[in-house]
Parts: C-alpha cells; structure tokens; sequence
C-alpha cells in the first residue's frame, strides 16, 4: 500500500472543518469546563444545549454542547464553499451508496448528515450565521485563550481506507505514519483549509473520536491553562503535555472534559497550502514522531475516546478492530 | 465608491505570494542583515546573488539579493496552482493590455513576467525547486527564526484601483480603511492563501513597495531580534515598532536592510478561507488601526519605500501623486 | 563628583522597598485601573481607601488608595529588618535633624514618618500584617499579573545629594547615568533587596515621584496589558513603550493611572546581591541607556510627575531646579 | 521533630552559593552539552578544565569542568560578604569539629574547603575575579539563555539534620515537606540570595548531588531547549519536564549530561527577602507538590545522582540510607 494520488479537483469543495456536537451528562459541569477554563465564549444557551465559538471565529459556533443521558461525539461539521458543493456533496454520498438526510440545524443554511465508510457521522453545510468580530475584544480573553476549532482526530480500524476515501474529497496528505513491515499507514494528517490538519486518522478500534483540537496564540497560554487547571479542580483532567509532536511540530497539551471527551489545546503548525507540498512520512518505530522530546503518552491516550452517535457497539473490546495490531 | 464583490471564482488560481528579489548595493552587507540577522537560510549564493528561505518553507527561495549599482525592488513573485493556471493568467494579462513576458527563472519552473495596471512588476510560476524540510533542525533557528514570507505590502496612488484589479483576479479583502469624505479607499489587505493578506495597498506616491513581511512564531522572537539588533550594530535600521496593529491584529516590527528596504517581522493574524468572510472596516480618522496601542509611526514609515525596477520615476515628489492627499 | 563609595555595614537594615500610598480624586476610577485593569488583589476596601497586594506579596499591601481632594503621591514605605533596625532608624533620622513622627498604620507594626533632605516623605516599619499565600492560586490571575512591587522612581533637583544620602542608609548603586561635561549624576539606581533598584533618582524638578514599579513574570503579560486597555477605554493612559531600558535591561510599559499617577509594569531585571557589583555607568549623551531600540520617550515621560504631600510647591515651574538643565 | 528557628544574625554572611566543579570524563563532549547546547560561556579553557559563566554573571565561573577518570560533584561553592566572614566560616567550621583546609583556587581570593555533617563537600571564598558585563551582548545568547547559576539540591540521609546545619549558618527555609506520620522533613528548600533556594535537601542514599540549577529567562527558553536537544543528539538526556514544580512555584526541565550529572533548566520562583517569611508547609502526600501539573517523574530521578569526591561509598545500595524509606 501506500499514499493515494492527491484529488487536487475533488467532486466538490469543502472549505475546513467547522464543528462538533458533543453530547454530555452534565451541562453545568461542561459549561464551568469549557466557558470558565477553556475560556470559550457562549453564543446561545438553552435549557438543554450551549452553543461556544472561539475568539477568532464570526461564525455562530465550534461546539455545541447537548445535555444527553450518555455521553458521545456527534457530527463532524464541515462548511463547503458554497450552495452549489453542497448539492455536489449529497449528489457524491448518494452516489457511494452512503445516506444523506437533510436536517434542520440552527443557525445553518441547509444542512445534510451522511457518514464516511466506517460510520463516522458528517455534516455538511455551506452557510452559517455570522457573528461581529470579537478578536479584538481583549477583556473576553480567559483560559487558554482560544482562537479557533483547529481539527478532528478519530481512531480508524483501516487507516489505508479512511485516507482513500478523505483524499477523494480533497483532504490532502501532509505528514503520515507508516508501518514499515506492512507497508500499511498507521495514522495520517489531512487538511483543507492550509494547515497540517482538519481531520486526522489513528489507528485504533473504531471508528471513535480521538479528540477535538483548538489553536492558541502561544506556548504560554498552555502553561497557563495547566496553572489554572491544576489549582481549580482540574488537575486529574490533564492527560498529555505540554509537548512538541514530531508529527505536525504541534506544541499540545491534552485534556479531558467532565465526560472524558478529549479536548487538544495546539499551537505552532505550518501552513501546508503549496498543492505540491510533499507529505512527510514517519516511520512508526520512531518514538519522536509522537514526541519530539521524548516522553512517552500515557496507556489512556492510545486506548480512550468517544463513541460516536449512532455507533453499533460501545464496547472497546467489540469495536471494530484495527487492522494493524497494537 | 465601494469595495469590489468578490470574485469567487476568479480566471486563473493563484495559490499564495512567493518570493520576491530585491537589488541591493553591497552583497555581504545584505547578507549580514537577512542572514546573521534576521535568521533567513541560504539555499544559494554566487558572487552576485543569494537565494534565501525561511524555516519551514520548502520552495527554494523567498528572497532573491542580487548585487547591483541601484537598490529597488524587483518582481513580487506568486505561485499559481498549476500549468494550465499560468496559462490562463498568461492569457488574461494579455486580455489587459498588459505585457508578458516568458523569462528564465533558476529554480523555477516556466515563469512570465507582467506588470499590473500601475506599473508594480509581477511574476508568477506554479512549480519552484522543493528542497527538504528544515522546520524541525532546531539547530538552524537563528536572528527572528523567521517561518515564512507573509505578504508583500504596496504605496498605490489609487487604493480603489488596485483593489478592483486584484480583486478580479481573486484576492479578496479582508480589512479595510476608508476615507468617510470621499468614500475612497485609503488602504486595503487582500489575500489568496488564507490569512489576512498576500498583498495590501496603501494611498501615497507610487507605485512603491512598501514593505515585505516575514511570519515569526511569537512577540518573544520580535523581542529577541530587536535585543539583538540594538546591540550589534543595527539599532538605526529599527524603524517602528514592536506594536500591535489594530488593522489585522498582527504584532509587528518593521526594520530597513543596508538599502533601505523595509522588512515587517510580523506574528498573530487570523484565518479567512471563509469565503463569506466579511471585510472589517476602518474609518481614516481611527488612529488605532494604525496602531492599537496609540504610538503614532514615524514620518518615515508613511513616506518612504523602495521604488520598483523598470518605473519611470525614482523621484519620490515626482511619482505618481496618491489620489486622496495625505 | 563621583559615585560615593558603597557603605556595606549601614547604620540600620533596610529589607527593600515595601508599599506607597497614593492619593486618588475618584476611588471607583482607580479601582477600575489597579483592579480590573492591572489586576492587583485588593486586601482590604473601606468608603474611602482601598489596600492591594500583588500575587506574590504576602505582606497587606502594596498600594493604598485613598480618596482626597488632589491627587499626590505619600510616605514612600521601606520595610527594616526589625525592630531594633526601626529604632537605630529613627536615631539616624533624628541625628540628620530629620523629623521623627511615629504614626499609626493599620496592618502595620510600629511606623514612623520622616523625609529626606529633599523632601521626599518616607515612612519605616518592621513588621506587617501577613496573608496567607496565593501565588498559586492561578484563577486570581488578570490583567498584566503582578507579582510584586519592584521600586520606586523620584525627579530629584540634586541626583548626587540623593544618591550620597540613601548610600549612607545602605542603598547601593547599580547603574548611573552621568553627564560627562559637569562630571555629575544625571541619574542613579540603588538597591537594598538584590535586584537592579529598590529606588531610582533622575535629574529634575523636585522633589516628585516619577513612577511605582511592579514586576510581572514575562514580556507577554505586557503585551496582553497593552491590548487590554487599548480596548476597554484606557488607550490614552498608555505613555510609553513596551520597550528595553538600556539601563536595567528592563523589558518596560508605562502607564498612567486615572490621576496621572505613573506605573511601570517591568520585568528582566539581574540579582546584584554581590556586595562587590560593579556599578556600570551610562553616558549623558548615550540615547540607548533610555531605550536600547532606540524609539525616543515622549516629553511627558521626562516631565511629568506625582507631587508628594506636604510639598510646598506644586507647580512645576516653582519647584526645586534641577542642579543640571534639562 | 519541626522546622528549627531562624537564625537571623548567622555567625558569619554567605552572599549565595556560587559555583560547583563538576568532574566529566570527556571534556569535548561536555564541552558540547555545556556551551554548544545549554549556551553558557566559556572564560577560561585548559587542556583539562573549562571554566563557564552564565550570561549576566560578572564573577569568573559558576562551573568548572574538570577532565577525570571518574565522574563525580566536586566543592559546592559559596561566596561571603567579605574577609572578615570568611575567617569566622573557618572558625565555625572547625568549632563544629569540620576540616577546614585552605587552598589554591585560580581566579579567587582566599578559600577554604570543609564539608558538612553528612560530607557535602563545601568551598567558601568572598572574591572572584569579575569580568566584564555581558547581559546586554545579545549576539552571545544561545541554547536556553542561561542568565545565573541558581541553586544546589542535594540527596540527605537525614533532612532534618541537614536543615538543622544550614540554618545555623543561616540558611532560612522558604518550604519544605513533611512525612506526616513520622513529623519529620523529606525535603526542605534554604536560601540566602532573596530566591526559594541557594541549597535544597532531600531524602535519598547520600550524600550525593542531585543536581544544579541554572535560571533563565521565560518558559520558552525551556521549550526552546528542548527542541533543539531533541533535535541534534541529545533527547536521551531529556529526563524530566517541562513541568511545574508545586514547591518553588519554579517551572522547571531537567535534563542530564555526558556524564549524568543532572542539571535543571528554571524559571519563576519568588522574592524571598523577608525576614519573617513564612515557610511553605507540604505533605509528603499531596502529588502536586512534586508537579503541580500531575504528571510523574520518572524513577531515575528519584534515585540517581552524582557522588560527591572523597565519598567513602559510591555504590548507591551501599550510601547511608535515608532515614525516612523512600
């Protein structure tokens, strides 16, 4: 195996990743995670569902929060460039065979669910409300002081396949790991929008989300949001970090929200827009790729993630299994 | 008058600013201030040129000093997203009426020469020569650990102008200012790649390159350089700054080589690949678009620029006179 | 003249520099600054005074705010290493023919009120009420994050009296500047707690303070500062910088408080606990002991000031000449 | 068994703890961890011994680098006030029963060597030659800026003993921590400088050195450091961090050289000046007095460290064993 041939005119144009639902068990406890922590700012409220941007963001939310009995991940948003990729996206589903339900969201234009091969579910929309720049507000600047919803990270039982399928719709390659005696990917970072990633793929019994990342402005802020967290309740939620990843030259840190959803804090990548910008492959018997500097992630973060919506199973055990052993 | 409406789908796809090359009077003192200095790496060096990139760039170069008896700037150079986009640029600066000119570019790929409607020289190419990564040999960050050129910024004598031309050809605003009296833009910064700008214009005698701006990871490396620069000799090339525009949000620092050419150094802008991204407006008689802080800039800074290769006039009074007076 | 020669075993033992009372024409206004704006923790509030401490003070406070009709600088507050310093103190004053007044502080040991020969009121004390720690107490953190008072700043007419008298009480000199024609001081730092100055004298009309520093932990809560008040209404009490001293090394921001009462906000000074530091010394006519970048300082920097209580003059035309033209 | 009273007026005034000899076995290659890497100056080279400096240091060295056939901590080095107290040191250590000898160090004045009750071998002098000032040469700054050497920590069979010793010669506790159960101290941090720590303890086989401290500038110094290590051969040295320490407030990494000997890369710590400065009580329990982050460190650094010269035992299973198990 090895990489597909970059689609550099896919059937049609997403723009970049745009949001998640998360659906969680305590809605108190995730707004004092989120708004008072995080320092997302809250755009609507409800009884049961808060919507959040980040502080660079105009459109209406990155996240929206939904008081549920289980805890999981919902759709992976994704805004496409206009009305008429929206049509050739539902047009492109229907035509894998995949479902496309058109579906009312708030604060969207017209808005189709489907799901990508292994089930992980999508959303696709062209127009969301716009909101007045706020980025400039500086007395709205708490936590880690986040900028914008940056990508998705889900673990895959096939890797091989999940990238076949993104690169199809025009998710470029930008850095990957391959696993030299199966000659099989181990995980793959993709993008749209010009950075290293929207969504990225592990392997892993899946398909379940790994996490959701948000970009800071700098190292400091992570610091600072370790500091906070670690004096005001949170410190068994920090789970990874800081770090530098080889892979993305990402500086992180990973955290769990009150229902164990993994949230990555993230800043430092490169911009990745030059159509002939060459992957960057890793191999996976070297331990920098995951950490430049060396420390090791702990069990959790190889083996933890949210079930998404709609999943057949929920047991780890009996999810499906990746294709390359552990 | 008014902004432009975008060109969404503009004639041919120009995928970022690239490279430009600057003629410089005295080479090994160019090369103390670009290479010693500010930190760019060498790709190339013959007795009268070097090629310079920065960090993680991986297209040969970014900047181009060649030795000569007169200092100007030369071609702003922009990379198209592939051969059959050059062509139709080709073709549509011929629709103009404007020159071009097929010349031979080392390192890169078939290159035209043309200038746009003011005379700012332009040359674009879609492949240039990759060279591997260096972004993660740490060992080479140097001066301002420069990431990679950002923008190229212009004096025009009509911003309107500018702004419609290069708005047909799909670079789209993202701030602006006005004067509220006449209704004409005084400054606007228009970008393909997906940050605030590629290139801005701004009203004054021109056409002039007003500045060239490289990318940094943090105000700290905008703190070093300036540390670095007062006390090795260079504390008279520090022009203005460090300070935060209100006008794009960047942390800035502008500095002039050995000719006077004006280099930004420059962190902390936002992401627009939204294409329903709304252009924010400023009004001329806000003087914190210039500078959110409230420091006023130096006369220099508004009044002085490095004139162009090929244009008729190098006299600053005799250049052509910004519509609206400063 | 030259530098007196350092007094190592002074009459009495002066810890450091320890709190100023300032008097304020409109309490909610400078709560708005010290507060909400700088994010000083208030200690204690009463109708007509507010007590603040910065984050890592353990002490009551640091500043007092006291409602008044005219806004003036108080007793510059030293703290001694105790009580029989404060005695030996008062015996020293007394023999200087300097005025002893024991005065009553809340939250304060046993204080007297002196002044120096210029005039400039001090006040001594041993011991202050303690509180208990909050230096990791992370969500308390806003505003530019103080973490103590760092000096004090005061115009004197006479530079070399001034540094010749805090000698005598142990202050040691760090830094001068000296004007090189008349072979006087043009300005000294001294220093009682290892760092680069407990208090500052400049050549000027006075006696009157100049400044109150308060240290903070890196460059980028200066920066975050500056956009703060660029945004919330404060923009025109931002006087000068951010920006490097030459002396000091100091990474610097002047503000002014709703009185016109000046605050630096500082960090990157050195330890000069070594009683063998070599003071080092600055020319006159060395622009880059003011700013090591270069950028010049507004005339309000070098004219303005805080007129001290009890001062009989307080215009600044009818105030002491200072000993070297301005 | 509690923390002994402070002595406050000491039988002789230690200024800080100065400098360390560090006994390498390959001085190229230590050569390249300390100057190349860490970026502390070199201001005197031999064939067998370099001498190093950190940046805003004016006394001669604060490491020596001794070429051996073992690897091992020499003197722990302190300045005092002046002569006069270097006499009354000797006089102490030799009413205490201590070896005092007096010996030849280039580049200082008068010293002597002693150890203390556990065998720490110690050095006490009051000048060293000063060189020049070289803060402000910023073309000089490499590697992680090290600005100070900033404080010993050493493994104590017996911590309360230890503490006991140094706080006669007045070394004042700023925290410590405490076995509950048994009441008596783990670990104790001491200074005499005005910071957390000129000399720490803490229980382990010893006496053995576990490591030095260096200060520097911001955490991204520290992150700087850690790129650049992981990046040009050195990530097997990286053994713990970046972190935040819950005692000492310190941000901290710990990286090891050629030979082991570890060294901790630190910044923000506090003023410490006071005199009736209480001490910071931990438990033994609470795990973010060792991180106030949460993450564990690694076994190693809880049980390697550097034997000191003449110790009788150098095999870790034979030191005396800590009195509390660990």
């Amino acid at each position: 195996m090895s990489l597909p041939k970059p689609v550099l005119y896919p059937p049609f144009n997403i723009v970049r990743l745009s949001h998640v639902e998360l659906a969680v068990t305590d809605l108190a406890k995730s707004r004092a995670f989120y708004v008072d922590t995080l320092g997302l700012q809250v755009t609507d409220e409800t009884k049961d569902t808060i919507y959040l941007r980040a502080l660079e963001e105009r459109g209406h939310h990155c996240i929206v929060l939904r008081k549920c009995e289980r805890a999981e991940a919902r759709d992976l948003g994704f805004k496409v460039f206009d009305d008429e990729d929206l049509d050739k996206a539902a047009h492109f589903f229907k035509g894998k065979g995949l479902p496309v339900e058109w579906v009312e969201r708030p604060y969207q234009s017209r808005t189709f669910r489907t799901h990508d091969p292994h089930g992980i579910p999508l959303e696709f929309y062209s127009k969301m409300e716009r909101l007045p720049p706020i980025h400039q507000k500086y007395a709205l600047y708490k936590g880690v002081k986040p900028l914008r919803i940056d990508h998705f990270n889900c673990f895959s039982p096939n890797v091989d396949e999940s990238v076949a399928f993104y690169n199809e719709i025009g998710f470029r390659v930008t850095e990957y790991t391959e696993d030299a005696e199966s000659g099989r990917l181990w995980a793959a970072w993709t993008h749209r929008k010009g950075g290293v990633h929207d969504i990225a793929f592990t392997n892993g019994r899946g398909p379940r989300l790994h996490h959701v990342a948000f970009w800071v402005p700098t190292p400091l802020n992570i610091i600072d949001l370790l500091d906070l967290m670690a004096t005001t309740g949170w410190v068994a939620n920090i789970e990874r970090g800081p770090g530098r990843h080889g892979i993305s030259n990402a500086f992180f840190l990973y955290v769990r929200d009150p229902d164990n959803h993994r949230i990555e804090i993230y800043c430092s990548d490169y911009q990745t827009v030059d159509p002939d910008l060459e992957p960057i492959r890793w191999d996976l018997k070297d331990p920098q790729r995951q950490t430049l500097w060396g420390a090791p992630a702990p069990r959790s973060w190889f083996e933890e993630g949210s079930f998404f919506a709609d999943a057949k199973v929920r047991d780890p055990e009996l999810a499906a299994q990746p294709i390359i052993a552990p």
